[in-house]
């Protein structure tokens, strides 16, 4: 796209590093890392990439609530020539810096002049997925519990019509010490309708030393251990525990049992 | 946990190998494929792995009907003492193969012999959310329209609950040549209560050679393009198009602009 444009920006990636073990970070992930000069991100996320890596590198690594400042930063650098990277732990793509980067070119009209690629990674829920065995084998719904950036009254109704439809539930965000209450209000929606007794899993800081997964129905799960690292998987209506691990069977087993399997697809 | 055991089973992995090209592979789904004796899987996903890694392995690639078969087949061959992995394109856990194979272990009552372990991947969500630019920024919903393994009826509940939910709504197997009226349908249900306009995206091939990426609103996109290998993707209500991509704003412009950002996260 660069090409097209009497424009002098380097190129600008947001790069997903994955959950964090650097046995899940792809080689395309790292080869943008690579090819640019800048590294650009949460704190905690830069310590995701290999030191010898970042040593070759210039960062600009800020706090929590730097976004806005780090992805304008990255948006300038690369406007002055230098090959920029932002990057986000899990996939960029989901509740990650793709989004962020994209509306404030887009605000200052650079869409167009600021060459930009995203490049996936493994996603949190994908990780915690793996963690706690099968879940995700039939549809899911994923919601982010943090009410900072939308309304709570929006994230409500949302819990409820994942409940009632029956999907497979992915909670991010489900807990920090300054947001301590929208869990357990969560999980309150959620088993008004499918009862305490659903299997459920957590996962905190999953594919990282610290890593902790727990399989538990929702009326039993020790929520307090949950936090910002966390994720929080709630089961369907056929989800079940199998050997500690999370099950939702696809249905292959009784279609085939049963000789009624299609030979469609 | 084989070592808590009594037995003389190999172990068991199922690798998501992410979306087709090698670069989106991780370095532990490509050191699982090392360290097993047999590959299992899907032929068109054995075309994934790399020759000259294929080439110094034992390989089971059957057809698209096959999953129960290779699945087993890997477990009795886990029992019989060969490491062996079952390879998924993507994730393993998102309609993946990591069900099938808990879901037989357990119904043989052998989860606890075979000594097994699910490799996240790249899913093929993250690959298509990552070429349309970045319509994952807000709470998403995950539905299959392949109705082989679940009633029509339920998939027709799920995509009004996502819809009135104002979810981003990601079809997996949204067509394929004998599936061939469950798209029109489903852009019909969700239409219905979002418009014509809505803003959505049709991936194929996702970084295969094939590649081919739409962004157009429901009324406007060329559906008879979607195949197997394809992803959609239907905007919330604060999706837009930007620059030719797909942009979901996560609200930091709107709510930081306004001065009305919270501290809390």
């Amino acid at each position: 796209m660069s090409a097209s444009f009497p424009s002098t920006s380097a190129p600008l990636t947001v790069v997903g590093l994955g959950p964090g073990d650097t046995a899940l970070c792809t080689p395309q992930a790292l080869a943008a890392l690579e090819a640019a000069e800048l590294l650009v991100g949460y704190t905690r996320y830069i310590e995701l990439i290999p030191q010898e890596l970042r040593d070759r590198k210039r960062i600009m690594a800020t706090g929590m609530r730097g976004e806005m400042q780090r992805c304008q930063h990255a948006i300038q650098a690369a406007l002055d020539g230098v090959p920029t990277a932002v990057v986000s732990s899990g996939d960029a793509g989901i509740y990650g810096m793709a989004g962020l980067v994209l509306e404030l070119l887009d605000a200052q009209d650079l869409l167009g002049r600021v060459p930009v690629e995203i490049v996936p990674g493994v996603p949190a829920l994908a990780a915690a997925a793996a963690l706690l065995g099968a879940p995700l084998m039939h549809d899911f719904a994923v919601i982010s519990l943090s009410d900072l950036l939308t309304p709570w009254e929006v994230i409500e109704r949302r819990l409820e019509h994942a409940a009632v439809g029956d999907f497979v539930i992915v909670l991010y965000n489900p807990r920090s010490t300054h947001r301590d209450w929208q869990l357990s209000r969560a999980v309150e929606i959620i088993a008004g309708h499918t009862g305490a007794g659903r299997p459920a899993g957590l996962v905190r800081q999953a594919y990282r030393p610290q890593q902790a997964v727990v399989v538990a129905t929702l009326g039993e799960m020790p929520w307090h251990q949950a936090d910002m690292l966390s994720i929080v998987v709630v089961g369907n209506s056929q989800t079940r525990m199998a050997g500690g691990k999370l099950l939702t069977p696809r249905g292959y087993l009784a279609k085939y049992q049963t000789g009624d399997a299609s030979q469609r697809r």
